[in-house]
């Protein structure tokens, strides 16, 4: 008997291999430029939509492919610069994800493909030849909230091999977001090996949390089953996450070899995860060293009740008197929240309250929070 | 400034909430029946293509979906057994993913949508209010192969907390997976869970490896960027696998509070991966006291050269007087592999190698090897 590579070619299940001639879309192009592609047949228009391509208006970007032969529709875009792009195919006003990309992101309850163009920023995005640390999904269990919850922790290379302790980041998403939103859309797995490996960044541990105290764990990750996920959850400014963060501070230091002092933690977070990075850390005195507020949203609504969000002048005040070695704010000029962050940057200015501010381009985006994190880390635990 | 629900609803990137009327898909309708919809203005014909149908042919079982008010096409299914199900739609003969259900599985180059029923077989796949194992992406050198590679390392709950060592189950996919697999499309870390919450397995660690040694690991989390996945490597039969497994084993005793006798180490795989069960535990002699090999490919091609596939019988008569627990064959019985594994039945029986055999109904499917786990792990350890 011989069992042969044709045999086993046939072997798995839902394989579309060898029935038809292979298409590959994105296909990177020597000139720097990338062509998508799609078979349709039937289609009378075939568009393509992402994030790489100039919006004429206030609509998505979108651009007509073309029909080649074999019913190929194609669309090779400019070049491009270095970036995590997202994409979309619209076949005769239907939106579909391209079929010849295994790539996809899920953000909320849409889900993206993905392409990756190096030479630039996006290399620090990319898996490279050098040490890698451990992705660990892991639970741990909140008395507070009665339940066990899902953590993301990054260790870094060598973190098994060796003996020392290590400084932690906790690594907060936004509203949309939950414990794989770093990962996924983030890429902070792959920022992290590569800053540490260049030298850039020091070896840290990151604890993604997931910042929905109603939820134990991502959607289709806990026993609500596979649901579609929504955004909005009722916890959103409930302050729990503020409250309970102690326990997974408590977790981290129990089970990890981590420094306890101040000048080992750091916390920061985008948008919501920005929101809860600044009320935890005015809260919690004297606990974290370094702050990042990521295009953070401020002030919670007039309804919320929680003593977190009370008296927050006081804590900024008591936090700046007991000191820290980095607070760092970070936004894009065209964010729906530069205002907010003008008016709280200002109160920091009333009072005296050290800060570095980083003002980019863009708005309200992972594109400029991959940046944020980039640059936000190799400052970390000097 | 109040930062309302409202604004955060459109902080988010690629946000599809709250502009239409919201779709569910699938549904699961209080009968036990599910119900799938997609919202296709301009289509012509819509229908869904999934393993939960019943084929008329030889063709992948297809039904045509209805179109109902607001353009929304939708297709009701019976009352289905308990299983993990996977399907497509198909609109105007382009086949397209269900924009309304961001459950996704990955097998080699194509994407479905998945969906899991319930009140059988199917709960061991759920994620339960259960103590959870830990789940770890982590890089171990090979010294044979010159490069680091990844490998998912699930330890059970009580893992960390405990001092105590744990027996090991090595668990290695089929030819077109990788160290993802097990956990994707075999929900392996959710059968463990629920088997050892309801006390029916021992809790044991379990490395899933990367059985494709040209790749350090799965399509996307190497250097090779986002290439689209193929089946065929280079590798398979090169006997690369089964010469540098010691490796994976002197890794994981190392790295892990690990027994290390034989009777707490086990190995099975699917496919090619019972290909490589079977030669590694010939070739290791009393290195494993359970052996399971499901659906397995048996013999190399005649060009293999590797030594590994040289004097199969006198190294399964060494094992055979080493001694083992448990030796477990099991296969569909219309796996396209069946008559292999019968004539390699036949041949242990004739030596009288001791042996235990499952014989199921149906072929070469996940839904298989998903059964074939569940029933094996019980009989592991004890």
């Amino acid at each position: 008997m011989l069992l042969g590579c044709t045999q086993l070619m046939y072997a798995q299940e839902n394989l579309n291999f060898g029935r038809q001639k292979e298409i590959i879309s994105p296909q990177t192009n020597p000139d720097g430029t990338f062509t998508f592609r799609l078979k349709a047949p039937n289609a009378r228009k075939v568009e393509i939509q992402g994030d790489f391509l100039v919006s004429k208006s206030n609509t998505p970007p979108t651009q007509e492919m073309k029909l080649g032969t074999d019913s190929v529709w194609s669309y090779t875009s400019a070049v491009l610069p270095s970036e995590l792009y997202s994409y979309s195919f619209i076949v005769d006003g239907l939106k579909i994800r391209d079929p010849n990309n295994v790539y996809l992101i899920r953000d909320v309850s849409s889900v993206v493909n993905v392409f990756l163009v190096g030479n630039g920023k996006a290399d620090l995005y990319m898996v490279k030849d050098v040490p890698h640390g451990t992705v660990a999904k892991r639970w741990y269990q909140s008395a507070g909230l009665k339940t066990s919850r899902r953590l993301t922790v990054y260790t870094p290379p060598g973190y098994e091999a060796s003996k020392g302790n290590y400084p932690v980041l906790y690594l907060l998403h936004g509203v949309g977001g939950d414990e794989e939103a770093w990962m996924q859309l983030g890429r902070a797995s792959q920022i992290l090996d590569n800053l540490i490996a260049a030298g850039k960044a020091k070896p840290m541990i990151v604890v993604m949390t997931n910042g929905h105290t109603s939820n134990t764990a991502a959607p289709g990750e806990s026993s609500k089953g596979l649901y579609k996920p929504i955004m909005m959850t009722p916890d959103v400014f409930n302050g729990d996450m503020e409250s309970y963060f102690k326990e997974i501070i408590d977790f981290t230091e129990k089970n990890y070899r981590t420094g306890k002092t101040q000048n080992d933690r750091a916390i920061a977070g985008l948008s919501m995860g920005g929101f809860h990075s600044l009320y935890i850390s005015a809260n919690y005195p004297k606990t974290f060293g370094y702050v990042g507020l990521f295009s953070p949203a401020i002030l919670p609504p007039a309804s919320a009740a929680s003593p977190i969000y009370k008296d927050l002048d006081l804590k900024l005040e008591a936090q700046k008197k007991n000191g820290y070695n980095l607070y760092w704010i970070a936004i894009g000029k065209t964010d729906f929240l530069y205002k907010n962050v003008s008016e709280f940057r200002r109160k920091l200015d009333e009072m005296s309250f050290k800060y570095d501010y980083k003002e980019s381009e863009g708005g309200h985006t992972w594109s400029n929070w991959r940046d944020y994190l980039s640059e936000f880390t190799p400052m970390l635990f000097k």
